[in-house]
């Protein structure tokens, strides 16, 4: 039997789960997994539903559009593993943990291919079977590198652009293009050390914190939603190198939690912000 | 408008939460939050349901029973704040911080009393304005002290029985007349380090983290269920004192905070273990 | 047997712990507890040593200041319990939990009065037979309001001025005349959300962790250098109230942590940041 | 210039310190990091330092001994990578997680081979042109077993065995032939959930954190040294399995920080806790 999630998301008004639980039930639907959720500020209903059984997708989305509100948002999808390709510079960390959660199953997604403006994580990502593209991007515009980088997603049916420790400031154009699928992975606690060098900035504020963030990436650079974050605590005993090695294991791990929630179709996003069902 | 809380335990079925929310609809009462959770494995449905409106609560009820499974636990009670005697002994740390919260209604309750097996704590309660009982343990049964706080208790019209560091161990027959409504807080991670002197043994064992559990009380002693925990890192630098010292600062806080989930009727208590919707 | 802590910060070079122990224990001094850091990149020596016996500290201070480097800063003082004086507004959560450490000795303290631009808190401070002093700043300047204050800290000998959600900016002249002696609690995880509000920054801002961060004053709003800082993590169901709320807990346990650390004078400032023998 | 670290570890006595820096003084040596702990309960001193120069190991030892209490333990040693060989069964993330820092050099270690008592893992140790050993544990008793392991490992001039998810139990002999040089990670923070199935007895308690610790072997099962310890929030939506997968990563993550720790010579075994400079 299949196993679906619907994830409604519209004003809010009376009986909303009454009339979506209504819809299933009289389908014979088994709800497996439900969630609501009410910004009370902006008046926004949001509910994430699990649910198996035998069912015709096109049927139940048009009853639920006629009962919901107008200009709600509506998914209703088979489970399916995601497919992503990820970018990256020249860290591995994020990659080779993603590579071997790729190789064992351990994350609901798969890994089409791995990008890099440099050659240096060749080796490692052909270790895993997956194909790797160099595309450098010296000697040439920042719109021309993505439009290579364009050219080569081209041939893959992705659900997700995973930054795993990519270098590059990406334009609004090609955010545009990708939008609210690209996923990011900031070492920083954001908002604190926005931009470049966070751990060295981190160092020089003398922070007894330090942190990642796993964020949907917007046009303002290290603003977008953010999916999850963590933190380790640190001492003066830590220069910002050290900072930066203490903090790789926090970024790979907050990186891999973020996409599973994701994956998992638990994350909405609103305006700048997401609610998770976790 | 008042706001009711009403909280639903049974087996699992298709369609529940269609036809408790179909009775809330009909009823014109206004869903503010809405959770359910179903134990897969014991095949036991959870719900719990923030309503405001105008309601006779004896007919809802009925409502509901009627499309609810047999030995359904069901609980609809309009808002209101929990009343409380605190148990204590010499420590102060949690009932400090409980009657500060009581002070400036930090917390939804309401300390009726204290009790406490020492008459040390007296001068801090009665700053606050609140009865203090000295019911000595000395020459005496378990039984026969437990007779005076029985009695002692009479007075007061309680929710709920909170334990402040109370050093004394009770008999099933005294848990027994609480059922389900006292609350201890233990000054270990439970279930490391179960009985006397947690923190001595935390420190012979040289762990590198402690830290303190709130739960309900049971016969079982340390054996209730769990409702918060929380831990602290340590290091080889600090003995067993200073372990406990540093531990006050949870075992405060994790009371506190369990408290909280209780008083907003978060917790289920399903055979030894909590369901809690935050 | 007396105990004395000796401070040592000042130019790194060859030998310093060598020729220091070596004075210590000519003169038959028994090291309890030592640390040492070398800020390599500012090629810095701090040396904390706790020791015990019979000594004229003068002498030992004239034979340190001969081996030590000059513009040494050395700092060698018999234990004592630090006095401090309490500013605070409104909130109650920090200053009630540091009123209730100091009834019981839990912090290694003396608070001599609590002053309040507000009249709110003092019941609270009553209670505990201290000194309140009610400093309206109502209908006149910055500089008038702290004149008022400054004439009343004048009969107190102070260690340290807490600002325990004390919600005034003060003016560079007046952090000057306390140099190093003013701390602060913020009620952020500092650098993030510096100023005003910042529990609704963060809840516009969307953040998965809130924290807060008690730290020196300095000129500079909310730059002065960290002591303490931690964190906990919030989802998108919890709104700026309920953050605030959630955070009081935070704040409390890291100022009484961070006051702890400088009272067992632990914390060596630094340029803008604090080096810390725990 | 070389790099050296010494450790020593005796009764305590006045002047320690002293005497020893003194000898590195007189040695010209410049000392880079210098930590001392006295276990004040057992008067055991501890010490750790780090320094650089030109020196004749021996002579420096010889001195050393000279002004140590009988029966110090004093290891000096230039700073050198450590070798280990891993033992695994079936699971991967602690050593894909290891034999990843092996590669990059993220992990101060030599990964000499990995001996799987299944063939499973063989693949993703290849990959990263390792040797793998698989010496099946079927139908032979544990001794015979361990004999094989152990003429398997005579080949390798090993500093460290790391048992990452090694899912057998050792005997007393084969620990006693690694003495202190045998490191487990266990897959919940011990003392709780001692032996087989920890997340099922985790789930079963209705813990609300769960955690992982790497430590020593010894003859008493998961009662051997403490070096690092790492906890995780769960709720009751978790189960057993799924509480497996979310402590799969703070296994990793622990097991990764106590080598680091070890291989640093940052901890010293006392007894059957640990004392560790950081």
């Amino acid at each position: 039997m299949s196993q679906y999630t619907l994830r409604i998301a519209c004003s809010d008004e009376k009986g909303l789960v009454y009339k979506v639980t209504k819809i299933l039930y009289q389908n014979q639907l088994n709800i497996e997994k439900n969630d609501e959720f009410v910004d009370a500020e902006n008046n926004h209903f949001f509910m994430r539903t699990v649910f198996s059984g035998d069912v015709i997708l096109q049927n139940i989305k048009e009853e639920l559009l006629k009962i919901l509100p107008e200009n709600s948002h509506l998914e209703l999808k088979e489970h399916h593993q995601k497919n992503v390709v990820i970018l990256a510079t020249k860290e591995h960390h994020c990659l080779s943990d993603l590579l071997v959660r790729n190789e064992y199953n351990d994350l609901d997604f798969n890994i089409l291919a791995v990008i890099g403006n440099h050659d240096f994580l060749r080796p490692l990502v052909e270790k895993f079977g997956i194909p790797f593209h160099y595309i450098s991007a010296e000697n040439m515009s920042r719109e021309s590198h993505e439009d290579l980088v364009n050219e080569c997603l081209q041939q893959y049916n992705l659900d997700y652009l995973i930054l795993a420790k990519y270098m590059r400031i990406l334009t609004p154009e090609f955010i545009q293009d990708y939008n609210q699928k690209i996923i990011n992975i900031h070492h920083s606690f954001l908002p604190a050390f926005i931009g470049a060098n966070p751990y060295k900035q981190a160092y020089n504020r003398g922070v007894k914190i330090i942190g990642a963030t796993a964020h949907f990436v917007t046009n303002d650079l290290d603003e977008g939603p953010i999916i999850y974050q963590d933190v380790i605590q640190v001492s003066h005993s830590k220069n910002a190198k050290e900072m930066a090695y203490a903090g790789k294991d926090v970024e790979k791990i907050v990186l891999a939690k973020a996409l599973k929630l994701v994956f998992e179709e638990r994350v909405f996003i609103f305006r700048n912000k997401t609610i998770i069902f976790e």
